[in-house]
């Protein structure tokens, strides 16, 4: 089941060389004008379809999103962004809108220049392609996914949708994630931006998988309006649907053996029960030691140690998998290494914080590190 | 070469285990009361003898260091407290001094109380067998070090020697480190604290492996003042000393297989430099690059850009090991993947970075991450 009003297609143009014979340039069309919200890196590096978004989501309205894999178009300089300009009108063109209701999305690698023609001649076949299945777009925009990542809710009559590619990269301020979510509910651009804003910044920025931030992180938000609904039901299906996507993406972490969720309760306040998820989460001694089920504990505390949240060692209690592990900041009585160890073989993990200050909690989703981490992102593929 | 009224000694005491058979607890004594200095962890769950250790640093005096590998005294609560305060008396005993002159250091697991009763049982043995021999004391503190790090200075007629262990655990804000400074230049309480102040935030602050930063992190200079010597000539000698031992460190780091240097010039602030300079030496993508040689500049401008340093994109400069890479924050003329590939592959690497924006500069230290590392940390040993 999609929102009312969208279709899509995806082609192969060779974005990044002639020889790749995926499907590499996808699209989305709205069949009228749509409400517009988005977030976008907070890398000051950026590239130039993230200035030109940030630029398009200010004004509020899209008929269409163009995006292709294997070429961020990110340190490209002024024509990078003339390149990009180029895709949004050849494809307003061949849709008959105009060329600033074309969002761009790209990621792939840093600092060359599209192919701009070879990317320009496949256009009408990218139009006349259009259909009702989101998966082929969700697959033209895969880098080192291993799956093609759709989710979807309905709100009363209403339905969302959410489409992202992740994988790799996953940051303390968002995934190299082109992440678009599309829905049918009726909701002004004031609201949608304020639920877009709020669900980002309790799930996107909440996973992690490498600590490092993308120069083309992008959330983009599209509304038909074709269904009128409440509010609150329409957020929390907008929400759900962003959690979702981003849980999908920290479980096709670049090599990841493990799905961590870490939810730290009693904090002193939201932003310290952040902190501490998030010093956890993307610490590389516990990373490891969650890849080899090592029963170190130790770890887990100190990492919450230099967090930078306001804690007293001695209140701190945590729990793995259900499994009392550390009372009042010290080893809990009857605890035997050989049962975590146990524990931490499983696929899935929570690891739980009870810091004992105060009302502030949050959580945060990360994977392990593994042999195939390194691997992955160490190869030199010329 | 030693500085004048310090002797050395080091004993098995079985500390992680009866089994353990090699030098596991160490000895340093000064013939006279020394001046004591000292920098400790910012992580707020501190070590028994972190606690310990800060209060006698206070009091600015000692006459011994009692070390021990194998057990940190972390996470043990009142009682590892008192287990630390019967070790110094045990060996203030011995030696004929306070034992508020004995300074406690303890690296290894965590949240495991000590064998006290067999470490004081060794005390006489560690006192009798006193020499001259620093490197005795430097086996005995090594815990995943691959060799005792030991490195000495003159300044005019006197002299200043570093001990450390690190390896692993090497933090944006200290390594898990156990360093002993010891000199006989003569040098107020002032004075020293101040200079050991400042070396360290250029040295092991700058210093990183793994991003974490342990319970135990320590760093102690004593002073037996025997020889009088120009001020800025101690300060340059102590500096060079502990910088040494910072380099040592990195170059030691768990699974290594590069040395790289990372100097950031021309950025707005000294503060925006470090910024710049641990960001790109933390982000693990810039790290497995490094292991496969991989000339994916991208990684380093994007660690720039969520540094949280102030930048203009369009003015920052890259270059590795003399090679031109990034000219205006893009690529440069006439680079060639190839030519950077083969500098990469080398042992020793610099990330020269220049912002373009102010007097402000910073070099920072950094390994590669490899398969060994996550193979050394995620290993459970039972």
């Amino acid at each position: 089941m999609i929102p009312r009003g969208f279709r899509f297609s995806a082609v192969n143009a060779g974005v990044k060389s002639p020889q790749v014979k995926r499907a590499d340039m996808g699209l989305i069309v709205c069949d009228r004008k749509a409400v517009l919200s988005g977030v976008f890196t907070r890398n000051q590096v950026k590239a130039a379809p993230v200035v030109i978004g940030e630029e398009l989501v200010r004004a509020g309205a899209a008929r269409a999103v163009l995006a292709n894999a294997g070429n961020a178009n990110a340190c490209t300089g002024i024509q990078g962004i003339q390149d990009a300009r180029m895709l949004m009108e050849a494809a307003a063109k061949s849709l008959g809108i105009e060329s600033s209701e074309v969002v761009p999305l790209s990621t792939g690698v840093i600092g060359v220049h599209l192919p701009v023609d070879r990317m320009v001649s496949r256009i009408p076949d990218l139009v006349s392609g259009l259909g009702n299945d989101p998966d082929v777009f969700a697959r033209s925009i895969m880098t080192t996914d291993t799956f093609p990542k759709v989710v979807s809710r309905t709100a009363g009559r209403s339905t969302m949708i959410g489409i992202a590619k992740g994988a790799g990269m996953i940051a303390p301020d968002m995934a190299t994630t082109l992440a678009v979510i599309l829905t049918d509910a009726a909701v002004s651009k004031q609201a949608l931006d304020n639920i877009i804003k709020n669900a980002v910044e309790r799930t996107f920025n909440a996973i992690t998988i490498d600590g490092d931030m993308s120069t083309n992180d992008t959330l983009l938000a599209l509304s038909t309006g074709y269904v009128t609904e409440n509010i609150d039901e329409i957020e929390k299906g907008l929400t759900e649907v962003i959690r979702d996507l981003a849980i999908l993406i920290v479980k096709d972490g670049e090599g990841a053996t493990k799905f961590v969720t870490i939810v730290v309760d009693g904090a002193h306040s939201e932003k310290d029960a952040k902190k501490a998820a998030m010093s956890v989460a993307n610490s590389l001694l516990v990373k490891t030691a969650l890849f080899g089920a090592d029963p170190n504990w130790g770890r887990i505390l100190a990492a919450i140690g230099y967090s930078g949240a306001t804690i007293d060692p001695e209140k701190i209690a945590i729990e793995i998998s259900g499994y009392e592990v550390v009372t009042n900041g010290q080893e809990s009585k009857g605890f035997h290494e050989d049962t975590l160890h146990s524990l931490l073989k499983e696929k899935e993990i929570t690891i739980g914080i009870r810091l004992g200050m105060g009302p502030g909690s949050f959580t945060a989703y990360t994977t392990d590190i593994s042999y195939d981490y390194v691997k992955i992102n160490s190869e030199y593929r010329t």
